[in-house]
Order: C-alpha cells, then structure tokens, then sequence
C-alpha cells in the first residue's frame, strides 16, 4: 500500500471511530447505564431537558385537589411504539408527580404544574434480568424518589409499592398509554 | 509542508467540517426555517418527537369542561432561559390544544388529551423583522392552525386572534412561564 493510500485509510478509519463514538452516545435505549449490577435503579438527570415527554394526566383526587403526572421517555421511545406497539428492552419512563396551583384566565379556571412531589422510574426488561430482586418483575424495573431525597431509591418490593396503582393498564404493559399523544401517530 | 503533514492536515480538515456540519444540523433556534420571506409561518413537522416539551396546562372552562394545552420549544430553549431569564430570537413555540377524556383512577377521576384542536406557534422576533405584517408585533410571530386544515395557517392579525388570551402574561414577554417546570432551576 502507497504512502498516500495508508494516510487516507487513516483518515478514513479517524472518520469511522468518531461516527461510531457519536452514534453509540446518540444511543436511543441506553436505560442499562441507569442500573448497577444488582439492579439498583437510578434518576435520570436533566430529563426535563433531555427526554420526550410522552404526556400529562392531571387527576383530581377525592378530596377535590389536583395533580399532574408529566411522563418522559428516553428520545426515540414514541417512534419504537408507533412503529412497533411495544416499548423496546431498556425502555427508560420517568413520571414526575407535580403539585399544582390554579387560577382564573382567559380560558378558564386553568390548572399547572409547580413543585415536584416524587418521581417514578421504570425501565422496560425483557429478558428478567433480575429475578431475585423484588423491585424487578412484569417486565420492568420499579424505582421510587421523593423530593426530600431525590436521589435516594425508596421502594422495597414492587409489587406492594408499585403496582396497584398499574393494575388498569395491565393490557398495554403496565403503562397509561391512552393519555400520551405522541405513541399515536402523528 | 510534507507529504505527510498535508494529508494529516486533509483528514484533519475532513473532521472539522463533518463537525460543522453536525453543529449547523443541531442548531439550537433554527426558528426562521419556518417563515417565508414576507413573513408567513408554517407549523414544524413532528414537534412531538423532536421538540421539548415545556409543560401542560389543564383549564376547566366556563361550563366545567376541560382542555389540555401542551407548550412544546426547540430542544435547548429552557437551558437558555434558565440563564438569561429570556427566550432567544427565533425560539420556536407550539401550543397544541387538546380535547380530553377522563376516568375514576386509581389516583381519581384523572383527565388526559385525545385529539388536537388547534396549534398555536409563535416565533420569538428580537428585530421586528416583518413591521408590515399583522401576525407580528410584540416581540413574536404569531400563527394559528386548525386540526381540519392543519398545515393552513388561519390567524390574520395577532392583536385580534393571538394578543388577548396573552394579555396576562404580558410581563413574562406573553408567555405563561409560571407553569413550565423545565425553566425553572432543575
């Protein structure tokens, strides 16, 4: 190989390595980087910036007080789902749990998110990768962090902490996907 | 300069534009992609997927029906609000207005978005670009798309179709910021 064929090859293969490096850090479902070995789950940071939000449920509770529950999805997870039906292995969803404030304005008595109450993480597992950790099971990860400590994991068990609430999405994989307009199409 | 040197200098220059070319591609307030020269708006394609979300408001209206009114922005616009306490010229911002459906949950009778009913866009205009043109004034452009027609920009002046609902937030340059978590401090 000629002198100037060997430079351009290494030109070549700089291109290549950066390709590679930029597409592995564009990765869509890295939700793995998240979880140790043990399973331990950890928040997200900067997902208000960095992630899609797939929607918001604003419930009013029994005793006539509202919430909002902003969910977030890893960047590329909408897309999977159109495309598929299903959340892909290492799926990252965070809903954050909002007080709320409200008042009268033009379009009525309009109600919005202010501070955090707690996040939920959970994170898609096809391949039960933790069986003898009880935050795993039904194909997720189940984590839980509240704002007093919101880097601190506080759920023990899944499914005494997690999952009644999930019981009527049970059918679309243990998710509300009927309130988030972006897993429809566009 | 060697042979060698000159074609380090080649791949080095290689490198350097696929660089510029990804940091052009990444833009963060490429707004005026969306306005013609004389001024007219058009709506982005899949703000959903590749916008930010800023937040939701849920207003119950006069006769006790609810919306939800999502603000979507240009990835990179609440970092920059969050230092400068300003939106940048040609900041992009969609409002989609939704119906609702609503249901006894397990956290209450809990609201979320079905189908959209119109988009709101405004494009953020520090230089009074289009001083002839009524859907700008105040700092922005100003546009309006019904979901029967959704690529069919249909306001004809921002002080009568845009301006009143915005009159509130008059002092956070027409923006209803106090319900979009992401521009507050993370």
């Amino acid at each position: 190989m000629s002198f100037r064929m060997s430079m351009l090859m290494l030109a070549l293969l700089i291109l290549i390595g950066y390709q590679q490096v930029k597409s592995e850090s564009d990765s869509t479902y890295n939700g793995w980087d998240l979880v140790d070995k043990a399973g331990n789950i950890r928040k997200p940071a900067d997902f208000r910036d960095l992630y899609q939000a797939l929607g918001v449920y604003t419930p009013v509770d029994f005793n006539n007080n509202t919430e909002m529950h902003y969910t977030y999805a890893l960047p590329g997870t909408a897309e999977y789902y159109r495309k598929t039906g299903k959340f892909p292995d290492g799926t990252v969803l965070v809903k954050e749990v909002f007080a709320t404030d409200h008042a009268q304005m033009t379009t009525g008595d309009a109600h919005w998110a202010t501070s955090t109450k707690v996040w939920f993480v959970m994170i898609k597992d096809d391949k039960g990768r933790y069986p003898g950790n009880p935050l795993w099971g039904n194909g997720w990860g189940w984590a839980l962090f509240k704002s007093d400590a919101p880097d601190k994991q506080v759920a023990t068990d899944f499914k005494k902490d997690c999952l009644s609430c999930h019981i009527p999405a049970k059918a679309t994989d243990w998710v509300y996907v009927q309130g988030y307009p972006v897993l429809k199409s566009q």
